[in-house]
């Protein structure tokens, strides 16, 4: 079955492995006469290319974004906007000893019991990479809620044990270092954190804070397309994420009703929540609170620390894994959230637009 | 926008409001052919309603479930099945005071940002009790699944800061008390701690795990369609759900590769995974191991105690809310995520079927 | 897979067999504060009741339509709304002669082979009752498009080899007779065409011309969505139909460009079309004007008239087909026909809300 | 509204201008383990190239496909496909001088109401050149029904009033003449009445049949998912497409039920059916006889005889476009229809899988 389309009326269909000829995604549905360029998009994909941090594999990939299609001169025409990005720098021969071996918390062996056989350069359809063409998708997301001010941010909240404190948060901070930390007290011990774990062969999971501000009020359908159950399937989608939690999230489970309810009080005549314990959303609907949620990234699974494994011949096998990988996904991973969240986040705001009549009766009137 | 339909190949379709005439589901695209009763369905309705214990709502809901279609002669047709239960004991009254209040943590404010005003019966289709639609289709989905003896088992892990410890884990216990909890020992402390809670007009939060057994191998399509992805969405929708987690979830985010990955080990010429850290997936496809989940449930937002709210005319106002609510709705919620696991699982189920041109093939062969 | 959902913002979710308890719909997705009454859905529904021709069946199915969700002090409230008929007059003893019979050119069959067994109660799931359903969901979408002045119109344009002579067409007699034919002078000879095959034990095929006038412009989305192919698809849903056209049709086969074009010419600052060959729409846009569509309808295959059949076990049998049936369906498929052609209509306008990013920035800014 | 996604299991994602970079589709659901090339889909895609026939457009296109991804050493792993073709020889400057001019019977006018303004250069996203992507995707749903021996057979049954003699029907001469007819007698006549056209600087229109043998029984859900419904959905999808008929379509709305029922005699302990009138669907659903069905085609819109048209400056202007163009577009469609009718075909067959839960037990059996 197809699960490579997300979006209910901004749909996008992704393609490609991390070692076929390239990969890439088609955007269906956006409206006609929204300002795009190939600068646009390729400023978003910039964050996650590797190659820039000592704390992510040393690999150039030289992602270059093409448009070819549904943009005239400038803008987006309503025909499906096709995105591709040749790859470029994939070295087969890196994984052709792991064709038999089943490497453990990838995906080789769920892959082959689905199908039967698999794509073996890599990850195939299941690489870290394939979300190059998300990110691509998400930058027009992003052009369109920037038109109404919607700002997304995400961050890295943790490496390890080692947390971000909310008192030292810096947005500024957040782009200026490779870990994507917004306190720099933090940075550093989770630098050195990283720094051990590298010199051990191992890796590293984390946490990601993403929040949305300025987010029109009334998004979301219930009862199944809730705001925050279609944030958890775009985020849980990403590969690596081992959860999502919204607002105090699993803290929630620990409060009572009279301290994790918002209150409400008027003031200036507008209705303000007096904290935001929920997090964005009521019955599944934004009231124009800022969005608050945070993923947890498990560690990344090729290590060259030696495993206990399986080759497809009845073997078992002491598996190191050579090669380049990243020693922790967390940071890479930071704008792929902020892609799904704007992916999401836009199609709710189009389905929206349904909501009422009166929407309907002001566009149609003559 | 349509929310109320979930699924890509077993539909269902569900409505209705906590006070009005009823409410039920369609399902559709069930196989032709499986054995179904009234009193199947009945039986997963009888372990949400409330009246049964000093920890949920005394009102007695008598849900009766009739089905109108789709059903001869014992096995479902293929047609759509509707399913229906008419409510009886809603009393309307309870709520004309709070016709013009905005409660907090509720959906009151946020159903009139979206549609411009609401049906202030209870919460309308924001009740809890729109869930029963739900488990209602999920029991037919829960006899598929039997017929390939898989094994959805959910239960309450955790009411307020009181936690069950898995070393006194009785899966037996778990369906002999109150609050679903299968640790005895912890039940009498939680039991305790919502008597307190009560005596204080408060209302608490909690978790639900929820285990699968004997799941097939090679379920979950890449990339969104990932079975954690599609679960996430699925567990997320119900209501007061803050967070979902899988196999370790936010604990994996603070440990390294080589602790997480699940090694393998061939047995007697099987593979099996030395630990199931992953809880049942890769890359998003199950691979046959238990499928590990935990949901944060918020603490019930109705309470007697009384809180800063406001209402319409622009007055800022105490409220105390009155009338029938839950203390707590984890115990409640335990069979509706049984219901939103068997639903997802017995869907992508269906969506497997077409991953190999085998399948196809042997489907066809004359 | 499911068969019976229809619409991807304005979705209908049908249900319900000819001589089970019921049958009904569920309609998801409809804006809220759409003014709608059971009696503005039971006028439609009343249309296609038999009981009131000499050319239709004489049984009473009294359908009578409740809402039982959805609707709050008259107005849509953006909730699922769930309709439901309750069926009183379905003989079954009717159909159990023909248990293990297969009816020439019926579902019997076909069901059969699809399913591996069948509701074998008049034609279950197949019934021509079934679109009462349909019916009940088109009234709420012809409620939305009444708003817009948008009037759908259809009427029996042949009746066998009979047919209506457009320079006749009076649309105020279409509902003044059982045919529901325009023109005075076709509609006596349809009768004694008629009378003469129900002495005959026979049925007959006809045609259904439907015209939209005040269609909103810019409805339809290339390529696979366009206007005329969705169209398409809902007026071949109906049972019997087994043809469609648009504009000039088949005729247009025949035609040269020259003679087929529609002209352009300004006419007070509007641009008009000369002609309206193609019906309404370019490109599978629609530009304004009339649309045009033409449905034909196979003769109703229940008739008494001696026919060459089989059975299940393994015998050829001669079938005289007893009962209640329809010696001519097209009569009852004409607001069929409305139903759908209003479905398909609504669910367009409001895709087409999104076409624009200006219709966007009109509804979210602040 | 996205519109270029087709499909509930094997769905395409088409796109691309005739003027853009590029066209291509994206497969997505399509089971892995069919063997496909590159080879297979340009067999196809050569078959609508121009060039070749006095009687199409004199312009060379070089449609070369090319596969991205999803095809791992000759079969498809279960991934998307993505397939493209680069736009070599599309000359802009054709056009140029048609930017502010509305011609009649194409989709300026109508995109610029919908989107507020259109890509100029060709007809943009209305090209018939689109069609290539579909035909690339429909060469992977015909390699899946070769293996069950499905054979689709699309021919032209009339140009203009020239009508192919079912009597004359040779099927190997289909492919030997530019036509596409399968009767010499006609080829000569239709030969002739064209070149008078183009000599009048004028184009026409005609029919094109397609049956399909050898389709299993079974597919099609009721009630919307008829394979009736699907198929006339996809086919009038195609561009210059007006009408769509099955069986005896049009006919049988001039017969009585006992000339159109299809009678049963069991044939050595078979079923058959003596007529074949319904077409191959009973009830929506194949029942294993061959699908008949016919499109009507409307004439070449572009042509050089000189019509009335108006500009964006509000006048009315006298119309002749040169450039190139073809003067019937009816033999290029044929291949459309053929894939337009596999795709559907395939993916009612992967629908058709989950319609007895005995398939499923038989997939998940251990």
């Amino acid at each position: 079955m197809s699960g490579s389309i997300l979006g209910d009326i901004f749909k996008i269909s992704t393609w490609g492995e991390s070692h076929g000829k390239g990969l890439g995604v088609v955007v269906d549905g956006c409206p006609a006469g929204v300002e795009i360029s190939e600068e646009d998009i390729q400023k978003d994909l910039d964050r996650r290319k590797p190659g820039q941090s000592p704390f992510t594999t040393p690999r150039k990939e030289g992602d270059k974004i093409e448009i070819l299609s549904g943009v005239f001169q400038g803008r987006t025409t309503g025909a499906p906007i096709s995105m591709i990005i040749f790859n470029k720098n994939q070295k087969s021969k890196d994984y052709s000893a792991l064709k038999d071996v089943y490497r453990p918390a990838q995906s080789d062996y769920s892959y082959d019991l689905k199908y039967g056989f698999r794509d073996h350069r890599g990850s195939g359809r299941a690489s870290g990479r394939e979300t190059a063409a998300r990110v691509a998708a998400g930058a027009i997301a992003r052009k369109i809620l920037a038109a109404l001010n919607v700002k997304i941010t995400a961050y890295t909240s943790s490496i390890g044990p080692i947390k971000a404190d909310p008192k030292n948060y810096n947005e500024d901070y957040i782009m200026n270092n490779f870990l994507y930390m917004p306190d720099p007290v933090a940075l550093e011990k989770a630098e050195e954190y990283l720094r051990n774990l590298i010199a051990d062969n191992n890796s590293s999971g984390g946490t990601i804070e993403c929040t949305v501000k300025n987010i029109p009020e009334g998004l979301g359908d219930p009862v199944f397309d809730k705001c925050e159950a279609l944030l958890a399937r775009a985020i849980m989608s990403i590969g690596a994420v081992k959860g999502v939690e919204f607002g105090r999230g699993f803290k929630a489970a620990e409060m009572t009703g009279y301290e994790h309810n918002d209150f409400y009080r008027y003031n200036e005549g507008e209705i303000n929540k007096v904290t935001n314990n929920a997090g964005g959303t009521l019955g599944g609907i934004t009231d124009g609170s800022d969005i608050l949620l945070k993923a947890a990234v498990k560690p990344t699974p090729s290590i060259e620390k030696t495993q206990q494994a399986v080759n497809k011949s009845g073997e078992n096998i002491d598996l190191s894994i050579h090669g380049r990988h990243d020693p922790v996904i967390v940071p890479r991973a930071v704008v792929v959230v902020e892609a799904m969240v704007a992916l999401t986040l836009v199609d709710l705001l189009l389905k929206n637009m349904t909501s009422r009549i009166e929407y309907i009766k002001n566009v149609y009137k003559k």
